[in-house]
């Protein structure tokens, strides 16, 4: 082996294990420059083809991404054992195996990362394990099924019934043909189960974990708790409850300010307890394949950079000043015929368009407030630099910069 | 140096360094339990007492949280050049001579870490330089001053103006007496130098960031914007923006759904940006003492983990089954005399309490919609089964778990 590459077998190739290949090819030079070694695929087993065992011999590091627990298990435990380090997004196999694969890595002093198996983008494994590793945490839990998390946005937003919101989640892709596993809240129990076994230090077995689904719930429910100012959620909870801990999966209201009650769509997010840090909360898009991958990705870099930390300069880009911003803009001018129209007409000239407006009369003058699109930001200051000498104007115009977007 | 402990020397002796010093007595044993080595501070130096070399000499490890750049830059380059791993909450002194302390770690072989100089509790750092460490960074942008946060939430929920909600911060302990860097943008300036070198691998130095604070804000637009519905909020914002970066702090509006917008008080949040991820968004409150000093201890911790991820079981936790929880409850009864005060026996029988409920007619029926104040499941269970067995019952309870925190 060169030591400035580094030979990853990769197992699987469905939709994740497709876009991790592509990710490796497209970031090989991102990685080299972060972690020194040049990652290349050494070879991929499939359902029908390749040889673990010659896969095995031929990695400095082995990506399981085949899923299921078996033959998942046997393969990361004998590369484990092979004494190469593991990148898996499988987590049935560690809320089901977790005991013996962690200890498999333990014996054999090598790693075992699973940033991908929980909470979709969120880094939620690496901020537990790492950030808060000597954090007496007391709760984890959060919305970590983004399929339920979509039907329930769907059921509050439209009223439908929960078998008609299923099937256009299916159509959208946001639930699988068999979604069993996430409307029963099993795939939540298997997360939590992990996360459990990391804020808690201790051994969290899939059966331990209590859950229920949403297959009963009733639209008219979600509508009657809406009169509390309740929304509703699919929340997986890890907690410490008097002397143990408790770990559950249950759908649940929250009132309006809680920072999980604006979570809506196919999104996860993960709250963090702990009398150190009172809370952390993370949220993100509950993970297709090319996130999955990427955090697939984020492990083998982690794994490759050991102690280093990533200082390293790569390429440097220029700090640029000049950019675009839409913008809240604030007038009073005199209430006479044609102010607006030069108004508009100054803006207009820099080709910068309004967005919204409201105009209102204060006694003989009226007060103009709009907010116009995004525009480079020197023109925006040209345009305003005209509208401040308008003898109409009252007061000097008041401009603060708008985020456009509208998530709603 | 006995292999099996780690001499911290500590710089600085205020709020934060205070604190390290207790969390470093307290968590000793969950720090050993985790990298194998007991932490102990081997020396403190403060403005009046200690001598830095002998402090160095003694010392496996430094902890600067004197603040300010000199003479912290001094002593940060010499521990670097001794070989020490350096551990610091000084966004001043990362912003300002980055590139210098950066440079001298990369020489010297150790680490430099500073999860605590950025954004509170969140551990942005680490997500950035590690798990998002190879991947390609469009954006970073969020509120990362609290003080801030909390004087434009209040003046939003309050119609107040600047001035007056300044002081009431003051007074609260949200703002300092000299409140200047906070206000004019200036610190979260600093905090964004160091988030954007660290996104985009690209040196930048304070002197090219462009601020601006939330001093001029009149409560008046925030009132008129939320017309529009935005709300405001001081955001720094690092991006790519064509063939550069652009990195900014200025007040900004945004629309409702927004994930920013619902982020009020002394709160921190901030988003990341990428076409491999979308996007995560993280939050927690801005650092008081002791979440900075959680923050440093976590530092400290991956320097000693070095590569071994924390898979250590320590005291292990039995798992319990009944818990407490808060319950909404759904019942539709036949409208007659007695039936109400039937259940409300059932439930008092358990020491159930109700909190909110709305009775309503439909036909000869009652809907009876209510929230039960948090009791052990196993009681509600109880209850909910003598109610199940009720004549007048039109058709089975139905319960769903609440949250019952109330964070507005």
């Amino acid at each position: 082996m060169a030591p400035d590459r580094v030979r990853i077998g990769l197992l699987g190739r469905g939709t994740v294990g497709r876009a991790f290949a592509e990710l490796v090819e497209a970031r090989a030079g991102a990685v080299e420059a972060a972690t020194g070694r040049r990652p290349e695929l050494a070879g991929v087993l499939t359902r029908g083809e390749g040889d673990f065992a010659e896969i095995l011999a031929g990695s400095d590091l082995v990506v399981e991404l085949i899923g299921g627990t078996e033959p998942a298990r046997d393969y990361v435990l004998r590369a484990l054992r092979a004494g190469k380090p593991v990148v898996t997004a499988n987590k049935q196999l560690l809320a089901q195996h977790g005991d013996e694969l962690f200890e498999a890595a333990r014996e054999a002093g090598v790693q075992l990362r699973f940033e991908a198996a929980v909470a979709g983008v969120i880094p939620i494994v690496r901020v537990i394990q790492e950030s808060f590793g000597v954090t007496e945490i007391d709760k984890v839990f959060g919305i970590v099924n983004g399929t339920t998390n979509f039907i329930l946005s769907e059921m509050t937003s439209t009223g439908a019934a929960y078998e008609d919101v299923l099937g256009r989640a299916q159509e959208l892709g946001y639930a699988e043909a068999d979604p069993s596993d996430d409307v029963n809240g099993a795939d939540a129990a298997a997360k939590m189960a992990i996360l459990a076994r990391l804020a808690f230090h201790t051994p969290v077995t899939l059966d331990e974990v209590a859950y229920e689904g949403i297959e009963a719930i009733q639209p008219d429910d979600i509508a009657y708790a809406k009169e509390f100012g309740l929304s509703l959620k699919l929340l997986g909870v890890a907690e410490r409850r008097d002397s143990g801990i408790s770990v559950r999966v249950f759908p649940c209201f929250l009132y309006g300010g809680h920072p999980l009650a604006p979570v809506e769509g196919p999104f996860n997010a993960v709250m963090v307890e702990a009398p150190a840090i009172t809370e952390v909360t993370m949220s993100g898009p509950g993970a297709g394949g090319m996130e999955t991958a990427s955090a697939v990705l984020g492990d083998v870099v982690s794994i490759l950079a050991g102690e280093a930390p990533v200082h390293g300069t790569r390429e440097v880009l220029p700090v640029v000043s000049d950019v675009s911003s839409s913008f809240y803009l604030h007038l009073e001018v005199a209430d006479q015929p044609g102010v607006l129209a030069r108004i508009a007409q100054l803006l207009g000239e820099r080709e910068i368009s309004v967005k919204s407006v409201v105009q209102r009369g204060i006694g003989d003058d009226a007060r103009l407030v709009m907010v116009v699109h995004e525009c480079l930001e020197s023109r925006f200051a040209a345009a305003l630099e005209g509208i401040g000498e308008l003898d109409e104007l009252r007061s000097p115009p008041r401009a603060i910069r708008v985020i456009e977007e509208e998530f709603v």
